[in-house]
């Protein structure tokens, strides 16, 4: 079976043109099959700032309006994913960078609104990994902004991780895939305070102590939920590690 | 050979939805392989106006500084481009969104400074023809923003006309091409505020006489100058026509 590496890159690293450069590089000397599933939510909220909107969060989602919609649109779809891929494309990675709706890569439904309204937030309802495989086999690297769609004409904001996850999963089926979350911390950490706390491996037993003792919470949850769904379903390797991507010395590797 | 039609539009009918929704339908309805190209400037203004950031033209081109250039990324690859993607995606058009650092399609060479600096505005060195083709073959729609890549990692506001005529002209060598501008007018007037006095067939020698006139100006030139250089590279068909594209009842036809 061929090799696919999936690699999901958020926060911190995305701001800082230097670490994001070195970032891209690295993904670049991935041997195989690869792709970048990206983030960009701390700058979403600072053009969000300057253009007068106010970024509001639920569970440590954001609740997307029309006018935040385009901001996310603007934000993943243009700035963050363009960049990359020109940079990508500068150091020899032929990179295509897309969101959900191109080429129907990745359908979404609109959040259904219970006690909170999410507005233009869409849970994952298929990934077209027939298309996404082709792209592959053609030696294109794609770079996914975190935006779906919901076939009747609207984008709409979906979780980075999430996307990572699902496309993992879909592509298990012809690919050994090995999916690494990149995080500014070098894992999942028992003290977060201590950055020499990683802890090594975690497997759902693990997972279901710490989260009873209050060792792993809030942001992280959903992050580990959705590492656990991509090996139930087929994902060969799961790791939640630092930018520097040296998984083999440092970072969480996740197991059933 | 294979028949292509490569569609510009840019100006007003980008920033009214329902109008644009209209077109977009149009543009579907086309037959055989076919693209678009869209501009987005005054929507690029409005953003950056709301960001605090100044438009300032030359010679009716925009003047990209770091910080424009951030906003036409946002703008035309984000905003404009995955708008028109989500909407074709949903009546049935199988479009990719994409700029000319995707893929490596269009490469350009920032302008060099003269009297006027124009910033992070490129000048397109070549078309990746080849890339294109292999695209409409697999029956791919290309909706293609106005940005290029200097592939040193830098992106250009390039503009849309100019992509539409080079891409056009570098894919004559394949394809049976019309290239249709659409613009809010009927096509080239004689007189600009009769939108009656459409001028149905225009040639080199007329272009040259109304030029001299001062009956075709400002900027009809530039946008004349891209037809007729498509036209003397190989390409089929180029028409000036309003965005209905009913292009065998109104607008211009050029000729050499």
């Amino acid at each position: 079976m061929m090799k696919l590496t999936i690699v999901k890159v958020g926060g911190a690293v995305l701001e800082d043109p230097e670490s994001f450069a070195e970032f891209l590089h690295r993904f670049h000397s991935i041997e195989g099959y690869k792709m970048l599933v990206h983030g960009g939510g701390r700058t979403a909220t600072q053009i969000a700032g300057q253009l007068g909107i106010e970024t509001k969060m639920a569970d440590g989602r954001r609740i997307t309006d029309r006018a935040m919609l385009e901001v996310v649109t603007m934000v993943y779809g243009g700035l963050i994913n363009k960049n990359s891929v020109a940079f990508l494309q500068s150091i020899g990675c032929n990179a295509l960078g897309i969101t959900g709706a191109d080429l129907d890569i990745i359908r979404a439904k609109k959040r259904l609104v219970t006690d909170i309204d999410f507005g233009w937030v869409g849970d994952i309802t298929r990934v077209n990994g027939e298309t996404l495989q082709k792209i592959l086999l053609q030696d294109i690297v794609p770079v996914i902004a975190p935006l779906t769609h919901d076939g009747a004409g609207n984008l709409l904001n979906t979780n980075a991780d999430t996307i990572a996850s699902a496309i993992a999963s879909a592509l298990s089926a012809c690919f050994m895939v090995t999916l690494i979350y990149c995080f500014e911390k070098d894992g999942v950490l028992s003290d977060p305070n201590d950055n020499n706390s990683v802890i090594p491996l975690l497997n759902i037993a693990l997972y279901e102590k710490y989260r009873s003792e209050n060792i792993i919470h809030s942001g992280m949850i959903p992050k580990l939920d959705n590492c656990f769904r991509a090996l139930e379903s087929g994902v060969n390797e799961v790791w939640i590690t630092n930018q520097k991507m040296d998984s083999h010395n440092q970072g969480t590797k996740l197991k059933l």
